[in-house]
């Protein structure tokens, strides 16, 4: 990094179907505890940066920036970022640069997603402008169509079963129980999950993150103080298609992010003992696992075992470093998946597990798509 | 500015009914303008700014910045900014920021829109996302009927008379003419404005920018040299709603963007001979002119007057600095208006204007909405 960036202040909604609750409704409630649980009073926030990809379609509202300004008394400079599902990193790195830049001290950056408004067949073509417009949407692929090609593929190549599939949904389910803010509180077994509604073969409904209203926040400071800070950020980009792509079980996206990020924050892969990683569908977690480099190809299951026997969270194996903690905030698919918000929030349960545990390193990775866009952030916690 | 930027390369596709040509094709012949025009090579683009408003409604198309990536070979990291029609000026910023930050040398901005493929019913929802869906539509507001309001007033306040307001568009037009990526190359009379269809009274339908496909693009350096720098990116943010505005005859946010600016280029008011504004209705230029300095309130017509009387631009009267150039590209109103293109275009046509008259200081005036958001640039011109 550039300069020292701190992460001031945090908060967010609750994730899920939030009815008595409007766009503007959740931005708000998401800044008002960041900025409160930061050393700093609105007036001071320089610039806001607003991460959202649907609301014009869901909400008939764009100009989110301009929402955003008028939350604060003072209106202070406000713009939006969108780079689809993984808009909430883009939307942080661009904070970054503004920080690094001196243009700003203050940055609060706004996650948000109001998706229950409108009906499933209108959010789901909605969400597909996340993929290419001229290659597959005419083809009739949908997200969840696509993740199932991925995991055929996959469990070709590697000779994963349903059965060991259905560890990752069981694992963040029950890691998400633990969470005031998820929208999926409860336990799910893996044979519920291999018994659960066919979507797109093999996926099953509980394979899929859901549909999801909710929104998180969080202060970037170059000014004030804090015991977490953003060791790195970085973005990458794929090829939009999965028609151009060499292989579709590992993304070069996450792989480019990855190993810059480690760079920049200069530590080691060992060294990272949190992770929130982007399981959109429950076969992007094992991928997104090898891909970060925390296992070899086809080795992401060995981690859901493991925490699926008798553990809280995905390990590392021994002789690999200390334990690894995978999306032990429930990830997207226990947590719920308000899209715009999901980056923002990842930074959020990174930090808040790096606090609890005393660990030094954490990761966030954010992809849009099937990982056209990514990004990943690395926190450094100093306890004083 | 924190670091030395310049205008390394520009170029833009023909502002209009665009049929043959999708999103990604119109990015792509303004990137490719870009890049040709500036002394680099394609690998050279580090970072990549979208510029857009509408896509996902009108083209069904998200993830910009991924389609935007795959147009370079080698994917560089992309994003997408939006700020309605004010999007291009707070790409632009965000532009200047990476590169201040060190985190690129050389980005390629790109603003894009294409708006045709879909009816005039849907764009019109669609581009009324840019003011509050809570707030303004519900009333039934249109953007014509706002600034149908807002020309309401300003003819109520200052006396101006529906023949004189047919001036801006008439200039408009006839500067259009010399401009041959501009929409509407024909000339029009002040009566053919103010005896068009009316829209939303007293404005008519040539008071109106028009719905337009096109893009435009542009390469910002830190590594290249070029006689245009940009001297200063500044936004500003005012309540999205006019309903929260104490005055809907001037425009607080381009008032403090441009104050700003000025600061930051370090130049006087009177030294800036060639401003390109954000025409996007008739009575807009005039509200401009006057936020930006250029002449006190009521008193914009001045310039369309003395353009009008036999010079080709809105001139400065005598003893106010030497002559002023306004829209001399032909506007928002002559070239047309794709939304996520429109700052761009304007940077590009403040730049060869500076370098077809010798001149030193120009500046980019874009908004969203009536105004929520604002984007302020200076460029200096240092010929070698």
């Amino acid at each position: 990094m550039n300069s020292d960036i701190r992460l001031i202040g945090y908060g967010q909604t609750r994730f899920g179907e939030l009815w008595d609750m409007g766009i503007r409704d959740l931005m708000e409630e998401a800044a008002d505890a960041a900025i409160s649980s930061a050393p700093i009073t609105a007036l001071d926030i320089d610039m806001i940066i607003v991460s959202n990809m649907l609301a014009e379609i869901t909400n008939g509202q764009a100009h989110l920036s301009a929402i955003a300004s008028s939350l604060l008394p003072h209106h202070p400079p406000a713009l939006r970022v969108e780079s689809a599902c993984g808009s909430g990193a883009f939307a942080l790195h661009t904070a970054c640069a503004m920080l690094e830049s001196g243009r700003a001290r203050n940055v609060l950056v706004i996650g948000a997603e109001k998706m229950t408004d409108v009906s499933n067949d209108i959010v789901s073509s909605a969400l597909m402008g996340a993929a290419d417009a001229e290659q597959e949407r005419p083809a009739g692929l949908t997200f969840p169509g696509i993740f199932g090609m991925i995991a055929q593929r996959y469990m070709h190549e590697y000779g994963l079963s349903r059965a060991a599939l259905s560890l990752v949904s069981a694992v963040h389910h029950r890691n998400a129980c633990g969470n005031s803010f998820a929208q999926f509180r409860t336990e799910v077994t893996p044979d519920d999950v291999s018994g659960s509604a066919p979507v797109a073969d093999p996926l099953r409904l509980l394979d899929c993150s859901p549909i999801s209203d909710g929104a998180a926040a969080c202060v970037l400071s170059t000014d004030k103080e804090s015991p977490v800070r953003i060791a790195a950020s970085q973005i990458a980009s794929d090829s939009l298609s999965i028609v151009d792509r060499p292989v579709l079980t590992s993304f070069s996206a996450t792989k480019d992010a990855a190993e810059r990020s480690l760079a920049e924050a200069e530590v080691k892969l060992k060294d990272i003992r949190i992770v929130e990683t982007h399981d959109c569908f429950s076969i992007a977690a094992l991928i997104n696992l090898e891909d970060l480099g925390f296992a070899d190809p086809g080795g992401g299951i060995r981690f859901y075992r493991n925490a699926y026997e008798g553990q809280t969270a995905a390990h590392r194996s021994p002789g690999e470093g200390g334990a690894l903690g995978v999306n032990m905030s429930g990830g997207l698919k226990g947590c719920g998946h308000p899209v715009g918000a999901t980056g923002i929030k990842q930074i959020i349960d990174v930090a808040k597990r790096l606090r609890e545990t005393g660990e030094r390193y954490g990761l966030a990775h954010n992809f849009g798509g099937a990982c056209a866009t990514c990004g990943v952030h690395v926190l450094e916690h100093s306890p004083s």
